[in-house]
């Protein structure tokens, strides 16, 4: 029976193929590279995905919360780090999670430092993260006191162990001069490595962001990558021209609920409770939430006939339908939405559905 | 112990206090004028705050699922009602669902009556939804030809009985002449009233949309009032004048995990995943996509001076905020966040904590 007979709602479907292709394809400009890869897998959030992963030599993992460390712990992942300005109130959580699994954290300020320090009661390591112009979070590129005064409060506590600094240089969202910002970003790390590597012999740069990622063909002396997207890319990552829209590992799927012949609309049960309310804003100025593809048995095809989600609310979304695909569907039919923003949309769904019919797990899902 | 010591990640705190009050209002407001309160639970998705709307005198609801309904059902409602175009694919779940609950569903193609009048196995009501304007979903309002093609198809059908007309105006979420809006959906449901009356001596009419009803003084003919935000409100409703800061039932928790005081900025643990995407403009052409509260052991207060989320990602946010309250918070705090939108926070969160440290149910956290 075809994975399409099981969908009577909104259900995210994976290609496994194409998601092995994007981890094969980054893994082995990794390794060209001479660089080890360590993607964030605030992405998927899932251990089978993990588990493909696993055959393409990765073998350590990042996430974004203490809560997703802990799903995807005793996975066999080396390492799981927590890509987020450690949060003190779960220091709890982290000394039961770090007896068992091997844990880095990012430490941003002496406070969190201190904190650490005083009340580990197991080794972790941590990453300082730093801003070298994002100026999302991190420590100021500049701003050599803070980060002595973190390094100098840490080299008291045996459990806290210097593991090198994290960048995540997330204005090549922005989508401008990415090469520039990934060089400026690469000088940054290069510096503060320059600078600390007498005294922290093993410390480690890592450089983390899709687009940079995904476009550079020069890493200079960092020495691990932490991209996260690219295992399923999206709509947003197209418009950076990090992938291409074949490159994109999975699609809602939806039920069509009315059409609207008049005004070239077709109306979906799928809206921002599904998709997330991420957007894009055509040439045209119209906005988009999503691009129609055609599911079929295999999978799914991107047709030459343009359609795109062009409104959404809590459960509705209207696309904005081409002649082609007017002509062609009917209501009761599924289609296809590959998603602007991956990373939101499986974070809403919880689950995915594979091309075989078999449920693949996400921590969101884990009480499914 | 106070409700806050349990909390050490984002987490969605509701105060019953000011839920019952909102609940009370709406239901004296609709009993003053002698209409039906059918309020739509997609807002709260909660058994729970079903059973605290009922001590009011509310004995039918609204959700925009399936799957909501069957989580809502056998909890003691008269009829639950699936304020979205029926998805057929739906239809051997709401055959099993039909047994053990009244349901009510909603049609706006021939094609679905159809289906409905062929396969159902059950009783079911249903309401025909007209457009009278927004432009998302239902019948034009002038289209009588769909109306009774799809009259004509259920009257053949013993399972499938006429309820009425339902009228969602949507329209007046763009904040722009809603009293006027508010006077035409009105007319137009009297209008088809008066026209189908003799033939269903029983239909109903239900107008729903909480920046109307909060507004309105004169419902005319309608027969029900169906809004749904009114239970917890948010800022948005703020902005619409259907409600003040203080109505806003719930906010989200937040732990601050850095302060960057050059520029004025706190970073906290709540990003796109628990807040959703929703954000207004403000005055000054900054997105805000929250507003901070000051949390103590009774609740919150909203303070003087005035801090808000300038931007999110997956699971950071970023405050704007003021000197009184940089002066006054530390790494390691918890803020409280007044959503944008809370329909969709709710929906991202998954449950809510109560103020004596109760966990109360949301249906995403079903699995919980």
């Amino acid at each position: 029976m075809s994975y399409l007979a099981q969908i009577t709602s909104p259900t995210l479907v994976l290609s496994e193929g194409i998601t092995r292709n994007n981890l094969q394809r980054m893994a082995i400009k990794a390794k060209n590279h001479g660089k080890k890869l360590v993607p964030h897998w605030k992405t998927s959030q899932s251990k089978e995905v993990g588990r493909w992963a696993r055959e393409y030599g990765i073998t350590e993992i990042t996430c974004s919360s203490i809560k997703m460390a802990e799903y995807l712990s005793q996975e066999g992942w080396e390492r799981i780090h927590i890509a987020f300005p450690f949060n003190v109130r779960e220091l709890p959580r982290l000394n039961q999670l770090a007896l068992r699994q091997r844990m880095s954290v990012q430490v941003v300020n002496p406070a969190t430092a201190a904190l650490l320090a005083r009340e580990l009661k197991a080794p972790i390591d941590f990453f300082i993260e730093i801003d070298a112009g994002y100026g999302r979070t991190g420590v100021q590129f500049s701003d050599s006191a803070t980060i002595d005064s973190i390094l100098s409060i840490a080299s008291g506590c045996s459990n806290l162990e210097f593991r090198g600094f994290y960048l995540h240089p997330g204005h090549t969202y922005y989508g401008k001069d990415n090469l520039k910002i990934h060089q400026e970003s690469r000088d940054a790390l290069k510096s503060l490595k320059d600078r600390y590597i007498v005294q922290y012999p093993k410390l480690l740069t890592r450089l983390g962001d899709t687009p940079g990622c995904a476009v550079a063909e020069d890493f200079g002396e960092v020495d691990e990558l932490g991209p996260g997207n690219f295992v399923f890319f999206d709509l947003m990552q197209v418009g950076l021209g990090s992938c291409n829209k074949e490159d994109i590992a999975l699609c809602l799927a939806v039920p069509v609920v009315d059409i609207q012949l008049s005004r070239k609309e077709i109306l979906i049960h799928g809206g921002g409770v599904h998709l997330a309310k991420d957007v894009l804003v055509q040439a045209d100025g119209n906005k988009n939430f999503g691009e129609v593809v055609l599911l079929h048995d295999q999978g799914w095809t991107i047709p030459k006939h343009y359609s795109y989600v062009k409104s959404i609310s809590q459960e509705h979304g209207i696309i904005q339908a081409s002649e082609e695909l007017l002509a062609s569907i009917q209501v009761g039919d599924l289609l296809g939405i590959l998603p602007v923003h991956s990373c939101m949309t499986a974070d809403c769904m919880g689950f995915y559905l594979g091309l075989d019919g078999k449920i693949i797990d996400h921590a969101e899902g884990a009480r499914l």
